[in-house]
């Protein structure tokens, strides 16, 4: 027998559990409190649907489940998709599309869609990286117009707010900006995606780099670096100002949104604004989403309008263990501790007191007293036992 | 693009999924209120262990995910398990199992475990049937004593008191028992478990049935009806009397606890008191669990007693829907409706007066108004959304 978790995946022990549930249960209600209904799919898709062509490089990293029974011929197989008829997904939102487009006429118009479980990518083992993951995601399909953006935005600031982040910048752009300004480029549009590419590594390449990579990709140094000038002095679009103004209006969270003409993110289904959201005082982003109107049409069979976020949950929760945060309001604990060989009717009035403190919301852990008692009590204490009762036949004093 | 779901496979719609949450948060919080800690495991274990022997029939029903990379060789391939080098688990017992034989040094002693998942089972597909379901389990490692047992028995039945059901019945029995009776069979000790799958067939079957197939192993026909007199005067054993006791002295539920010399339960693993828990007015077992003092030891390399409990989510999950559950105190629906073209100004008011709704604790939704207003008020309506209110540019009167 292994011991160990398979590679790549790993158990969550109740120190960190307490505080993904604790964190589950907030995001959960706050973006109820927004109207958005929870669903769930399947943690397996039809191999078909994940290779659809809409997850990217994800679609390299699936785990593969076989067929089973006569459909599994290995005989005759001639590829390893001649033996596989489903894999994990990757993401929420290909489930999501095929979701809405399985179950639209028993939904909600605009659909407003809350989805919160584990994904799974067979990337190379690295370490804060994992194959196993939550995504916890907001949606809308249905609605093209600003309103989504803007309370998804609005939505993920309450929850970021009420986790108790301090400083928050959301960056904000527009894929279609971003299309007009690689029409400068003078490249053939086939490369934009390219170019896009190439400026999604500003922050790792800097300004240099990206004028570099445009260089390789067929632009002139003179044209890559008035390109790069552009970024300067570009002017915010109106269908971000709007949200702008109306994230603003309502925005009682004091984070700022930002205009970055060099954001991309990186999946190639947006289609409009998109945004990332970062905690500079923890570096890395804690989430991101943007419009993808193209999509969900692809299974729907009819244009379909689609706009979501996908908050950070892991990247959350490691900011939260690292800072060691203490769960508000968490239930008082106590312990009851009993003799060995203590009488049935003791013991039995011992779990009658213990189920009427219940009762009234606390936590009661009732156990046999060890040998070692003050190391119990030690590790009672550690557990967060603030109250340890002990219970013996003959009570001393 | 396939729209369905995997076969046998299904999606959670809004409705179902409120009281699967729901009910998720009324056990998680119950179980913990007795002191179980939350874990949780990959969905993913190694081959190895799903086929350790310690799943009965369960493991001829694993979906086998595919080796990836260089590990995926087709060419030397000669039989299934070449190609494969993990599933998904299907159960929670196993996966608890290898995590307390990695973990038990950073794991309080005895260790109470609640994990809450889904877990996958190749079965033909049938109604009511499916392949991914949630399991919802409590355990307790490293006790010997019939604490365990009492606890198990009275955290289940405080969760079942919440939930609303009027009437239970808790079946026990103890499988040390069903041996010392096996013994009078005069049969040999590896047809005892053939023994225990003919009386599990007692409400099926009758007596006469169960009778014919222990002739079928062997007995005579006097034999085997003498022996199947037996369990209609065989007396409840001490270690369950102790158990009743102390589970009556603190049940507050009303429940029933009752001793049934014929109650077998599926799983092999079992050594000791056994218990299964059915809703007479709904028909089927809502739960059942028992103590398994050998399985834990294979992984954790020390013997290691263990007892259990699975409650039958999915299964009250039915009972609910088609009994119409209305989730007591849902939280209060209000519909904000803007008009098409509403000023920037006021559709940022109506976002603002939102904001403030919600942080009292309402869950507001805002739309923009469709052409058929009316079929949208009826639809939210349907939606639980009791308060409407309209947002218009120049409001009327």
């Amino acid at each position: 027998m292994n011991k160990k978790p398979v590679t790549g995946m790993r158990d969550i022990l109740p120190a960190e559990m307490e505080i993904r549930t604790y964190l589950l249960d907030l995001i959960r209600k706050t973006y109820k409190s927004f109207g958005y209904t929870e669903i769930e799919t399947p943690v397996v898709e039809s191999i078909e649907n994940l290779q659809g062509k809409q997850g990217g490089e994800n679609e390299k990293l699936i785990f593969k489940i076989m067929k089973r029974g006569e459909k599994f011929d290995l005989q005759n197989a001639k590829e390893e998709n001649d033996l596989a008829d489903s894999g994990l997904r990757y993401d929420l939102t290909m489930p999501l599309a095929r979701f809405y487009a399985m179950h639209q006429q028993e939904l909600p118009k605009p659909f407003k869609a809350l989805q919160i479980g584990p994904v799974f990518r067979a990337e190379r083992p690295q370490k804060g990286r994992f194959r196993e993951f939550y995504q916890c995601d907001i949606d809308v399909f249905g609605d093209a117009s600003n309103l989504c953006e803007t309370e998804l935005i609005l939505a993920m600031m309450t929850v970021l707010k009420k986790i108790g982040f301090k400083n928050v910048v959301i960056r904000v752009n527009d894929r279609k900006l971003l299309r007009a300004l690689a029409e400068k480029t003078g490249l053939s549009e086939d490369l934009y995606e390219d170019v896009f590419i190439a400026l999604d590594k500003m922050d790792k390449i800097g300004e240099e780099g990206v004028t570099a990579e445009l260089q390789k990709l067929g632009m002139e140094e003179d044209g890559a670096k008035a390109f790069m000038n552009v970024f300067r002095t570009v002017e915010i679009p109106e269908s971000i100002q709007e949200i702008f103004d109306l994230v603003n209006a309502a925005n009682e969270s004091g984070y700022e949104v930002v205009f970055d003409p060099t954001l991309v993110r990186g999946m190639g289904y947006y289609t409009g604004p998109i945004f990332e959201v970062a905690v500079p005082e923890f570096g890395s982003s804690v989430g991101g989403g943007g419009r993808y109107d193209e999509m969900v049409g692809r299974f729907a069979g009819q244009p379909t309008p689609a706009c979501g976020f996908s908050i950070g949950f892991e990247r959350i929760v490691g900011i939260l263990m690292e800072n060691g945060l203490s769960i508000p309001d968490a239930t008082e604990k106590t312990a009851f501790l009993l003799e060995r060989g203590l009488s049935a009717d003791k013991r039995a009035a011992a779990f009658k007191e213990a189920a009427g403190l219940r009762s009234e919301g606390r936590q009661v852990l009732v156990a046999n007293m060890i040998k070692n008692k003050k190391f119990q009590k030690e590790q009672l204490a550690l557990e967060g036992y603030a109250e340890i009762r002990e219970f013996y036949e003959n009570p001393i004093g």
